[in-house]
């Protein structure tokens, strides 16, 4: 299979290296930014683009891989017939992709990439989509060369579950370096919390989160909770993401107890 | 060495069973509710207790594992002479114990323990603290036979690292737990969002989180996350989380750039 890419992001890096790895042959990698594309179609043994008009007509599948706000931009300048074109985007509905081809669809990896760390491909669940059933099954059996986890979604579910996981790995990500700036100002080290990390991410695994959830907002234990808002008194930001979040298990805590 | 334990609760327990382990005695539990100390000293071969002034006066090691809200009023009423006595609350000062005993101090183990999950206790970091030099030596001695990881902080210290244990753990697993109610309304499996979580976790073992963030906030991604916005306007509580998390992803990244 010969593949073009569309976008030299993180995803477009990852699943290229994963086409590649699986076998498969990707041609070109284009970007706005010649630089960007070459460094990508480098590891690719790809050919780098900057100019759309240079896209090879006859590759078996075009990826679009850059920025939410560009797809319906890049996808208005695109003509490729009755190519098979897909976007990698959570969010961005398959319909962003008409007029561009007859066979457009969705294809979006659930991960969290980034460059300085390689991912095992095979347990990642990706979503895909089709503007028919048959192009969606097309998509499908690509996808099944990367994945164990392909799932059919629509749109709205897609964006439900991209949504869902700015919530439980983005925010979660940003809460560990928030924790990490508060031990710095103490001269604590982040070893400290790493093995907690590790733990937290390791009981859901077999666990309901509700049903695990511990500290101080769930055990209703108030005066914790008063002495952390005191010592972040001086941190507006931290002293409202403590009170918005501590309000909310307890919340949850009642919906599931009631 | 012979133990008392004072508490029931989720910290109690797996102290109780990791020193148990060790092969160390721990001879009664105390808890007001009766059902609470038998349940627990059933495990640990002690004799539950209920009144304080069936404590038995020998031990060596006297463990406070109550709420926080519960440690002055328990500390008040306790009188263990020349006795160890230590609490194992991450936000109560050390001198919620004075007056108790000659020889008082702090065991936090940072971790975050549920009755559904054994943990592996020789990685956990333990806190320890004493009123004097000598006694923190002999706390950081007996909390060296359980974890490899023990540390002298001091009371102020090991409120942030507490307070950074509840962004870190207790809030993140919330994030979970919302993400799996977003889910479950679409019909979709929280298994989805398991892979990411583990990986999530993983990345940030070996690196600082703010230079692995990902999502749309750090990127800047403003139609994404405009159109996330859109999806929670019904739900108040989730989209003021959704607009302060990612403010403050936001910010952080300024100050990391700047």
């Amino acid at each position: 299979m010969k593949i073009v890419l569309l976008g030299s992001g993180n995803v477009a890096t990852h699943l290229g290296r994963a086409f590649k790895m699986a076998g498969q042959t990707v041609s070109q990698v284009w970007s706005r930014n010649l630089l960007h594309a070459a460094e990508l179609a480098d590891t690719l043994a790809a050919e780098p683009v900057t100019d759309l008009f240079d896209l090879e007509p006859d590759a078996d599948l075009y990826i679009i891989s850059v920025k939410d706000e560009g797809i319906a931009d890049l996808a208005s300048r695109l003509k490729l017939n009755d190519k098979l074109v897909v976007h990698t985007s959570g969010t961005t509905g398959i319909s962003a992709l008409e007029g561009v081809s007859s066979k457009f669809g969705v294809f979006y990896p659930l991960q969290t990439f980034s460059k300085v760390k390689s991912v095992e491909f095979r347990q990642i669940p990706i979503a895909v989509e089709g503007n028919t059933p048959e192009v969606c099954a097309l998509i499908r059996s690509i996808a099944d060369r990367l994945s164990e986890n392909v799932i059919e979604l629509d749109s709205e579910q897609r964006r439900t579950l991209h949504i869902s996981a700015v919530f439980a790995c983005n925010f979660t990500n940003h809460l560990f370096a928030l924790a990490k700036e508060l031990l710095e100002e103490q001269k604590l080290d982040f070893d400290l919390l790493r093995p907690l990390i590790a733990e937290t991410a390791e009981k859901i695994q077999m666990n309901d989160p509700a049903s695990v959830q511990t500290g101080p907002a769930v055990r209703g234990d108030v005066s914790t909770m008063s002495a952390h808002l005191e010592l972040l008194r001086n941190k507006p930001e931290l002293k409202l993401i403590y009170e918005k979040l501590s309000q909310s298990i307890v919340n949850l805590h009642q919906r599931s107890v009631g």
